[in-house]
């Protein structure tokens, strides 16, 4: 599987974001504790400026992330409010840009950790329901990125849990037509540039872990002394595969088969349930 | 566009074919006389061993050939009576090792200068008619992956010919159906590791260049003095984007719309024509 | 050869430095005019942001600028009154990263178009003669960063032209010893992010070209129309191999054996002669 | 730190040395046992045919080894007596081909594990006392290649236990004199492509691991019912960091400060002693 991590709040330059943590999203490329322990299949990284109405950039690569000199020093040069960053362990598909998390279209990124059980089997009826005015824009050959088209075909720009709840109920049934059992397995997030949404559902309700970050000013009242929170504003929050450092009342769980609404501080969990197409 | 070169004939190191050559397919990466002057998006060589029902191997790679350190390394350990030799120039789609020539298909290569137009337009139209049992192959993004494929479909390793044919006829088609003036463009090698089949053809009536070697024995006549030919078996027969080396009487141009079989020292030029669906 | 470009004045998007003048570096990644026609063996750009004292940053890459698509994203995230650019012709070495230019020391930055000749075999000499609180530093095998640091040991920092001088100086010196009768051949770009240095010299007084953008004013008066001349600003000064867009009277040649101190919108030439060490 | 493992025996396909064993270099390159857990910085095989006087042929990349489809592709198509591979844990030199192992001079390949503590700071010594004949040879920014060029500089092709004696003596002559405590930490491969020298020392008497394959029919006597057994000709041997896989008999350590000779099915060891310059 692979790991990732999302950021909103306050500009914060991406080095920090990246780099600094104890148990940031480079280490986790290297050695992760839960999941996948290495995921060294290349990474991602998509953010936002500070402007309004922004596509988001993407740096992606197929090399490991812990050993990418390139990514130190662009890092250091980014200063955002809104980041995904994701590193990858294949399921198999090719290593390569195109199937590098996050994707975009238009001013919107998605990146996901999981898979779409058999997918080889179920490709060609996942690809066949993505819109035809979207298809063209599939380049790469990962579960992921069709998941996605899947989403945007079902109005993911207009109303995400809805598009994914149809997505993934479009991709249980069709997985159940071929004799898939577990169809789905899925952290996903998802962004605008403005609301984040994550989703943590799997078809055999044992999903993959994700946590976001408590309220920033609840957290600095726990450890007043450690400084690295003074840099975060009190609109931080983090959602991740796995917690960035190890302290205890910083993070909470996103229960399995939820979605959650970040945005602002803010973060508005409710029950994930597919809809059947 | 790209360059390509086929080889047939008696086992040699792929060094000698890749690197000796004075204007060899290497030379061709960073400069091309014909076509796209520049072809460094990518390379893949696909040989064949001496025994008998082998798949062949691949060697494929994002980088410029001329620049490639373990190509040279690879190439020298390699003898081979059949090798395809294909150096890139994207029409558009990501520079990563699933794009680039040639492609593999059990015993089968292929690969293709050329481009399918507004392949974009297309492309879903082309993939749905891909035999579905074969669609879970494709895992690039380029217009001759998915002709390769199409080919496939349409029985190419039962009568290559005939498969090319109806392949053509049907991306004419779709094409003419979503307005595209001239849908094909393309010289293509196809082979089973025996037997090599060679297309030159586009719809515009204005393909690209295509060469076969003549007769080995013919050419030593033409030029005693030329060491090199030595080296070559009575059954060489090189194909070809433009000729390895200036030698009037050495080369001949493929006809415009024709194909050619190519096996033992034989070369058979036939005329090619798409089949409508 | 290399192909470079060198650009300081107000602050521009990267991405309009590097991909939007008809001839841009990029362009000349594949196709240049002058010198060796194709530069795609790596490229690397480095920049410096608005604040002061800042260390620059770089990107840089041993695949072919024209097809980098990071490097797109990258360059439109970027905002910079100084910026180095190269793309890179091996004369021999390793296809790289450590093999790219710019270099970097602290604050400086520095790049080449040129060769060291044989430096295969003064190459111990030279390295010899690199302060050795500095010799650590060197990471990779061209002659170009060899240069750097025989310049870096002769003072550049304090004052580039004198310590350029010096390190050509020793190049010819050791050059001759060995029995080399055109030791170095050499277009330079060195900067500390305020000042930029060019050079143009050869051992053979018979250097590879290097141009200078005409005041901004002045061009603007001669080509009123031209709209992209609008975003420059009053203090803007190209110095590139060769003209990023065939504009006469926009672009003034680099005498040969001579070097320039650019720097606001000024550019003061001065002859250059290595100094003997 | 890195692993490795090389092997000399009867031709074997590349195919079964690097990617059959339970716990092969390749899974080595994802999870190790011992030492660094991921060695993803890059890998590399070198190879020598079955003529006499043949010089070895290099596969390397800076990619990990674990998801490098073309060393699959490669490696099924090398017949081989000897073959060395190592997969990269960076000690902090840039992830590039040219600081991946094995390194080659001639005939000879050489491979390590270890480090020459602070390589930083003693680096331009032990460089200077490299042979100026073999210096312009050096490539790469690695501690591994200069300790090779220091063997080679002692007579490596002549004696390379004495060679090794000597170059590791003089690192830590070195070393002492920049106030370095430990200054060799090792255990390497080398070969003319008949013989295999094995070397396992650092100077804090705690070294990395280094095994040996026992005899291959007393291994086989062992595990009567192990098919994979019978691929293995009398004269095999493997010595690797860690063993290919858990089978208690097969493998004996190399013990602590020694050294052993390797060709046909034999393997003497002996105490290794650095000897001072």
């Amino acid at each position: 599987m692979c790991r990732w991590m999302a950021y909103t709040g306050s500009p914060v330059i991406a080095n920090d974001l990246l780099f600094r943590p104890e148990h940031s999203i480079i280490v986790q490329s290297l050695r992760a504790n839960l999941g996948h322990v290495t995921n060294g299949d290349g990474f991602g990284i998509g953010w936002y400026g500070t402007g309004a109405d922004e596509t988001p950039a993407l740096y992606k690569s197929a090399h490991p992330a812990w050993n990418d000199e390139n990514l130190r020093e662009i890092a250091s040069n980014i200063r955002t409010p809104l980041l995904f960053a994701h590193v990858r362990a294949s399921t198999g598909t090719p290593i390569e840009r195109s199937n590098c998390h996050p994707f975009r279209h238009g001013r919107w990124l998605w990146m996901h950790n999981g898979s779409l059980a058999n997918f080889e089997v179920v490709k060609r009826d996942l690809r066949m329901a993505v819109d035809p005015a979207l298809y063209p824009e599939i380049i790469g050959s990962t579960d992921t990125e069709t998941l996605f088209y899947l989403a945007l075909t079902f109005g993911l720009t207009e109303d995400p849990p809805t598009a994914v709840a149809r997505a993934v109920g479009l991709v249980e049934d069709v997985g159940r037509r071929h004799g898939v059992e577990y169809p789905v397995h899925m952290t996903v997030a998802t962004t605008d540039g403005e609301t984040m949404w994550v989703f943590r559902y799997s078809s055999e309700k044992a999903t993959s872990s994700l946590y976001y970050s408590n309220d920033a000013e609840q957290v600095r009242r726990l450890y007043p002394d450690l400084e690295v929170l003074d840099q975060l504003g009190p609109d931080t929050r983090f959602v991740v595969s796995e917690p960035l450092r190890d302290l205890p009342g910083a993070w909470t769980e996103v229960p399995e088969a939820s979605w959650a609404l970040v945005r602002g501080g803010e973060n508005h969990i409710h029950p994930f349930q597919p809809s059947s197409p």
